[in-house]
């Protein structure tokens, strides 16, 4: 039996690697995908339906579930855990992203943020030491830091940001009681490689057990993504869990996993398919459009998934027009598990030692984007 | 092997009746009811959800299915069976109530009726035929006569929409040409007992597989359905299903099935789920209530549907509130479940020959309604 937060390296392959990281829900095979529960429901599905298309771990949001139902109701039903029904391993963010994206309703101070609800305007206020004391309410496996995240590009604001990261880290590491909860530091510096070189070196030295990558997705191109992961790889600590936060699409999940990524976490899965879109490997298809109206094939012939393996295009189609809500349940199920199988099989390239074949390939048939 | 459309009538108890209706897709086991999937889906459920449920047989909607998405279109997937992969029976209902239905938009005449779409005012005409014409399309295996549906208390309207429904009966019949559907005629009247008994002696007559009752449920109290039942139940075939149509609270099922009524069809469980209503046989219950916002209980303490087999009353008043789409999925499985489970045990009653005891001990815990 291994230790809770321990975190073993099965193999690499380049900067690729395969682990498996014990939580108190359960080990996680890495690199994994984990949807995201925002207020403790994947958007339309059923923990059954998430455990069928191979989800063994998901995030959820301590801003959403403080505003409603409130952490303290939650606390009281053992925690998100027991509160949705989920058995394995989850996640929660500090909070910090969402009321930084409040913007004209936050208001941000060197203690901590003060911000109005977005759901009735009553007024709040976030600490590091409140964001843990919020995330002990909730009871996941894995917390995060409470930091700031800046725009990618700004230089002088990313300097300040970071540098509150790692003090409000701090701060959060000495607040934090449970034993039972990791909770993992997170790395700030916008698009710039000194900063994020520095902010790394001080994350790893306070030995968390695990490292979180905050402050990308957020307005800044691919390649800009891609050169600080290229930065941080050398830096990052070979014996923990790289989480890159709020990334998800196809081809980032293959490029992220190529340059030392293990987790990642996406609300793009289920927002895709509440719009109709449905990702594959070779891009994303908008199954609103009219040429799908007649086609009788699945979204993606040979895809394993419940909904390829029972409905075609025009039916989804068809839901969609409707405005039948079980058409964002049948693509959310499709997309979730096209990202499943993408990091499972990414695993299985790493441990065969193939993982430039794997991402090479795949990279091949996906339209680039910028 | 029996013959499709062949009625086994396993056992009586009173009037109420324990029976096999044979289909192209397999044995309904009646009494049974059928959930309304009106665009080809049951909202919010997967067909999995349904069958783990213990769903066996659904309703589609032959308007709403002609507007969109076209029953040629549906048709060339094989019909709704094949369109959204639907492997047990399925009925279709004519169109009639759904035309009659919408007042101002509509015109009826002798041949049949002039109407404009809901969706964008365009102008169709459905006629007896046309009806059978797109429910061969549909496919479903039992169909229905195209009708007219009066309001249930007009005695001279009841008089002229009984007549039109027994000419338009002979047309359908006349019209109709797959014998792998089995059509079913409807008895109309209101809540005229000269006219019930007028028209089943009819429908009776003209030797249709299986029997509907209609019209009612569209306005008149509980008492004066439960009358037109009572004077129903004698003139109807004993070797063959008798349906009533739109018909599905728990308390209408028990004493529905009192008076000999096989199959029931209604949007309630559904409707009432996505309002927040849960169906019990105690009753509905509004999960909405701030009363169930700490209730650690499932919604019925000892069911075994998904949601209460995992769910709080309180997670799912906080789906609720936070307006997430598995709140009326949750709903629907547990309200589904509640009928299904009324309908198998009032059959296992039926086969002991204690259906009245069944019956009066549900009714005495349910709260009466006028």
């Amino acid at each position: 039996m291994k230790n809770n937060f321990e975190f073993d390296l099965i193999a690499t392959d380049g900067n690729a690697r395969a682990g498996i990281f014990y939580t108190p829900h359960g080990a996680i095979e890495t690199p994994i995908f984990a949807p995201v529960g925002t207020q403790a429901t994947v958007k339309s599905l059923t923990s059954r339906q998430l455990e069928e298309e191979g989800v063994s771990f998901i995030l959820s949001n301590t801003y959403h579930l403080y505003l409603r139902p409130g952490d303290e109701r939650i606390a009281a039903f053992g925690g998100v855990h027991g509160f949705m029904n989920w058995k394995g391993p989850i996640l929660t963010d500090s909070g910090g992203f969402q009321v930084f994206s409040l913007n004209e309703l936050r208001k941000i101070d060197e203690q901590g943020v003060t911000f109005r609800s977005h759901l009735d305007g009553s007024k709040h206020r976030f600490t590091p030491e409140k964001s843990i004391a919020i995330q002990e309410n909730l009871g996941a496996d894995i917390i995060m830091a409470f930091d700031e995240c800046a725009p990618p590009h700004d230089y002088r604001y990313n300097v300040s940001a970071m540098n509150r990261t790692h003090r409000w880290l701090e701060r959060c590491l000495k607040a934090k009681t449970r034993p039972d909860q990791a909770l993992f530091g997170i790395i700030q510096g916008g698009i710039f490689a000194d900063l994020r070189e520095k902010s790394a070196r001080f994350i790893v030295e306070m030995d968390t057990p695990g490292v979180a990558i905050g402050g990308l997705s957020v307005g800044e191109t691919k390649a800009e993504m891609n050169a600080m992961l290229d930065v941080l790889a050398p830096i990052l600590p070979p014996n923990k869990p790289h989480y890159l936060m709020g990334v998800g699409s196809p081809e980032d999940l293959v490029h992220g996993i190529r340059r030392g990524v293990d987790i990642f976490d996406c609300v793009l899965p289920t927002r895709l398919a509440r719009h109709g879109a449905a990702m594959t490997r070779r891009g994303q298809m908008n199954l609103v459009n009219q040429q799908y109206r007649d086609d009788p094939r699945p979204i993606v012939e040979g895809c394993t998934c419940y909904t390829c393996a029972n409905h075609s295009r025009a039916y989804i189609r068809h839901l969609f027009r409707a405005k039948e809500h079980l058409s964002g349940t049948l693509l959310s199920i499709h997309n979730i598990h096209t990202l499943m199988t993408i990091v499972r099989d990414a695993r299985k390239a790493i441990l065969a030692g193939k993982y430039d074949d794997f991402a090479n390939e795949f990279l091949a048939g996906y339209p680039e984007k910028p």
